[in-house]
């Protein structure tokens, strides 16, 4: 099929199970609480290398936060034992540690629940406290209090939708793929982990010649390996292709996001073609169709 | 003494050698060398809890680097065996995965080199490629290609050079701190690790309460507990304090940007105090007196 | 009365009626839409020595556009035939001449209509094209084609909605000002046109020495001036107060934010009073009273 | 000539004189110092129909501020007496309103001078004040007092210094232009006004088919009537032009400027040719030539 005139692919893109928490990071301003959001959720772009996947969901205002403050949500995933640990971590040395902030859990609803005990922080310091019907703890600081949350949450949310944008030329793909990730950004409940929300390196399982390598370059997509591999999967005249990879919290909101990233691309010149990568569906449980994106 | 009106302590920050790679991260715009460089060096404040210490040392321009495109240099700071598996695994799942980066060794005159194997990915594709008169790889991805240069200069650094912001109130203190960041940007060869560079929760080394922290909040500098502990080092009239924590290259260059960050602070209106953090100068070999900043 | 620990002043702002402009503006991606929305609102802070007052009103997601890609909605503010050759200067300089853009109405359903003929540049080359179902030209131009409406609609808006935020130093009555403007951020309807959203020298009507001056500093609001000026109106261990001021298209979303902004301001440690600006009621239509905001 | 197997066209960028003030702009952080830095140099693209061109030429770090703070110079040029109109209107609306704010002439050495009296704002209630070793005003105001230099230098420098971006495709041109203007960022004296500081409607003087138009698209490089133009100038494969425009305070500068922005454009993938404008060179007394530039 096409859409805005680019070729969508009869393909799917195939995800994965993962343990997925939410975390809402509060500030005195907007800006001061994405600086700890952009901490936390860095060195987290693949469970191939990094200890988790993560990332910034999106900015919850001040009247959706406990704290009446503005605020951001992260997500971060993983397998369950990995996800609590790095949910702990991440806020003790990225988020306790940066100016002003609180945190509270953002899936207050989930029957499924991690302890992520920073208290012990304050020495004996500590109390308890009540923010915005929450229960807290605050903890005395060197810039005065730290408030948050310590029961979190989680869910088996899905990790690996994706869709690949390929163009007539790299900056084509390139600025599609930033159109892409403008428009997931508005897309509750999923985040695109990789720099800028963006793959420029896809992989495949394992390698052909090196066999210590869990993951290397997938030569059938690489556009200047197109002549040279016998079974390339880059239609002619595409010079550059970028994968967009999204996490979420359930298969829907993936859905929406892989819709809107998709639609946004291909309105960009110089993109003309529109696929996903999967693994011939035996790995994965989710199978998302590009057609059932439009 | 005085500076600008504000007290400055009698006192020095001690500080502890590291070994540190730097990096130069290009891509084709300097806002997609950033995105790179930032993803490459998040969950990366303090070794108590990350894997190591990283942050953004600045902007290279065009006309210095290999490639003659935008870059930014990072700082990478471990011991040094995490320090290499650390090199290797935030180039690969950081930089390799974003658009358009290429790598450099940003330490070429050091004698310490590490290796940074990344030419596997390519899976037998790959090639040598010289660019601005490095040796390096190229590697074919669905982008494009990747180029980096494997070989890395690392060399004896020190962490933690510090100092502490004091004022009369939270604000003033942490408007104060991002003075002192902004100053500290300008120094070359020293990040500040901290989420925006600041630490809001400086800590002691374990815990008087719970025997199995390895730090906890350091009650002496908390402004909420100046009238309950005994020994408070927080000044009258101090309301909140912030840590300035500098790592870098060599220790001219921490003490060139403590020099800066303190001046910056002290011309922010409501600063009252600077101080710095020391464990009574047996544990770090540098002692950098804030008197010999000036 | 009180608000979270703050006196908030029994006062009310006096606002103004204006015409009102709604363009939006989109591009390629948000970011680019961003710069040139950005570009078409500079030097609108006051109409005391601007051409008109003008600012970003906020992000417009692709989906809620015309051409569907992301967008940002501007205001332009000022009388009604300023406010025509604004609407067109502004379009014609920064935003036809910025990359990848497209302007559409962002008032559709206001009776009172203003031509905004841009098509002429085509200098007989451009031709009309529907557009999501609006009419616009397309203007053939060195990167592609610009695309725009050129019918706009305005209605009669309201100009002034204000308050002051007073602090005990002027770092926190900077940060709280920031707060509220990112609070106001998230109003639909409402522009702050001052740099960064705030104004750090409001102003009296006339001067009292220099006749030929139209505006000059509010000596009764200047803390410096505080034990010098008889009738002084900054509270005591009042240091430093920062007026927002608020355009919107009608009474009810300026009063939303002022709401979202005074609320916001209150949060933030070291804020003191909130009061707001009047001209004892003769001079302005509209009164909105500070009490009724919560 | 070819440069990075870009086609360099033989012709050469035509600039005119005009009159430029430089002011440098501090405030408590570099954040604040940009924010009236931008709002101060809106609405300024091109003398067409904005009231005068202008743009911030770079940041200044805190050790070469008079107030030791740190800052941003920014350029507006025009006419010698619109200069002196829009320096104090755009000083006068845009950076005394803006939060902590001062301002010192940045061309301290040029012999022509221009008075800007912001003083007379205070009512009387202003004094002199020495900073740096610079003869300021201090007004008292709200958010505490301003600071300012009243007596600026100007001198004659250069406008329309410029060049032209080919690319195959829209967004190659677009990224290339992007990486043009971060090139230019990092030389000193001059600035990009346009948004972004990209043209992407290139104009011609007059227009032939609207009369009462002093300006209108230069058909002759507009991609989509290269087929309908008789003597088009847009080469083979081009798909879009970007334009960009330089002034700065001498021609040396903006030489310098042009040929670290044709250098960065002929990095980017997908760039095939660059040009320049010109009037047959009898218009403007400058005339650089696009082969000097290597």
């Amino acid at each position: 099929m096409e859409y805005n005139g680019v070729t969508i692919d009869e393909t799917y893109a195939e995800a994965f199970p993962t343990w997925v928490s939410r975390v809402i990071i509060t500030a005195v301003t907007e800006e001061w609480a994405y600086k700890a959001a952009v901490e936390a959720t860095g060195f987290a772009t693949s469970a191939i290398g990094c200890p988790c996947e993560a990332g910034v969901e999106g900015f919850v205002p001040a009247e959706e936060t406990p704290d009446g403050r503005p605020g951001y949500a992260i997500l971060i995933c993983a397998g369950k034992k990995k996800l609590k640990e790095q949910v702990v971590e991440r806020l003790a040395e990225c988020v306790l540690t940066a100016p002003t902030t609180a945190v509270f859990d953002g899936l207050p609803e989930a029957e499924e629940r991690i302890p992520v005990k920073l208290h012990f922080f304050g020495d004996g310091y500590e109390y308890k406290k009540e923010v915005g019907g929450r229960q807290c703890w605050a903890i005395p600081i060197m810039n005065g209090e730290y408030v948050g949350e310590e029961d979190f949450g989680i869910v088996k949310g899905v990790a690996g939708g994706n869709f690949f944008i390929m163009g007539e030329n790299q900056m084509a793909a390139l600025m599609a793929a930033q159109a892409a990730v403008d428009a997931i950004a508005s897309v509750c409940g999923v985040i695109t982990s990789f720099p800028g929300g963006i793959v420029a390196s896809g992989s495949k399982v394992g390698s052909n010649k090196y066999k210590f390598m869990s993951a290397s370059t997938n030569e059938k997509y690489c556009p200047t390996l197109r002549e040279q591999v016998e079974d390339s999967l880059v239609p002619e005249g595409v010079k550059a292709i970028y994968e967009i990879v999204i996490d979420g919290v359930d298969e829907e909101s993936v859905k929406e996001a892989m819709s809107a990233g998709v639609k946004a691309a291909t309105r960009v010149p110089g993109v003309v073609f529109i696929s996903a990568g999967n693994f011939g569906g035996n790995l994965g449980p989710f199978k998302i169709e590009l057609k059932d994106l439009f």
